[in-house]
């Protein structure tokens, strides 16, 4: 039986890492198979592919550019990583996805969400999410706990106005698809949020 | 006015870069102000990409993240380069172009031409090229020619029968576009093909 296919997704700073160092923990705990993953990257063609995406020297990079490099480091990791890991019956726990495209390239870079769809077919046909926990804080918030971006990372250092069309580009996708993109509030402790993922995930069947 | 945009096509070991030498040289005698170009690169975002493409340690790269990589690579350099250059009225002569995408990835991949418009649409519905010089020679003459192909290049490293899926798709792609994609007889000598080429460009008006 082909395994389920969850993400997480989330502004800068609104405890993805956290709360999924929790939810592996949990898992191993609980013995369930399953693959972490975090997006661009996840094998050696993706990571290289990151790298020139993350890269601060490559502050001239447009758009459709930067959409195309995270279309192409996602279906690499697909075929060499998540496909596997599904056919092998495992949960396949994704750090970012095919809606932080949609939400930073599609809607805070300007380029719609139609283009995102379109390079990106292949994971949008095939390899949807069963369900995408978005940890839902506001960007000026999430900043404040985080201390700041880090200052080595392309992305992070876009302005708050970025940050904050990125998050009403999440909030546009959780109208879109109520059912499979959920909003869990993150404004709380690690173990409150944690234990609403938790209950989320428990719900929906997936642990 | 804009200037007008060329691209020159072929399978390795075609002569692209002799002719395109040779035409360099024939632009600069008769002071026509053009901008040289190459794909994948031609700016240092494209370039940093053009690495990831051909490094041989990326010898597991999908035939998508590959296509992908390429309308990467292309959009950037239609940015930074190629729009500017047009808008100054320059003629802009491609040494690879969109072509290229659809003969290796969308046909000798197997990709589908469907999928290289699609992620190529920003090139295919703006940046057309006013004519395309397809340097028409078998790849089996053509490595005769060069003596074995660039152990380096991911790309050469290909074996014949990758290369002839190529050939075929070129020939496609002049049956598909006959008006914009031009076959030149390359089997002759360099002489003999530069003037061929001078004469075809002279009669659409672009020399």
């Amino acid at each position: 039986m082909r395994g389920k296919l969850i993400s997480f997704e989330g502004c800068e700073g609104a405890g993805k890492t956290t709360k999924l160092r929790m939810l592996k923990e949990y898992l191993e705990e609980k013995g369930i198979p399953y693959l972490y993953t975090r997006e661009p990257g996840g094998n050696p063609v993706s990571e290289n592919i990151r790298a020139v995406i993350l890269s601060p020297e490559n502050a001239a990079m447009t758009p459709e550019c930067e959409a195309l490099l995270y279309a192409a480091a996602r279906v690499q990791l697909l075929h060499d990583v998540i496909e596997p890991a599904l056919a092998a019956g495992k949960l396949v726990v994704c750090d970012r996805y095919v809606d932080s495209s949609l939400a930073y390239q599609g809607e805070a870079r300007g380029l719609g969400q139609d283009f995102v769809r379109k390079i990106n077919s292949y994971a949008f046909e095939n390899y949807l999410p069963d369900c995408t926990v978005f940890l839902d804080i506001p960007p000026e918030r999430a900043f404040d706990r985080k201390h700041g971006a880090d200052k080595n990372d392309r992305m992070e250092r876009e302005g708050l106005a970025f940050h904050n069309k990125v998050y009403a580009g999440y909030l546009k996708i959780a109208g879109q698809e109520p059912k499979r993109f959920v909003r869990v509030d993150a404004s709380g402790t690690k173990q409150e949020t944690f234990e609403k993922v938790l209950s989320l995930l428990q719900s929906r069947g997936i642990l």
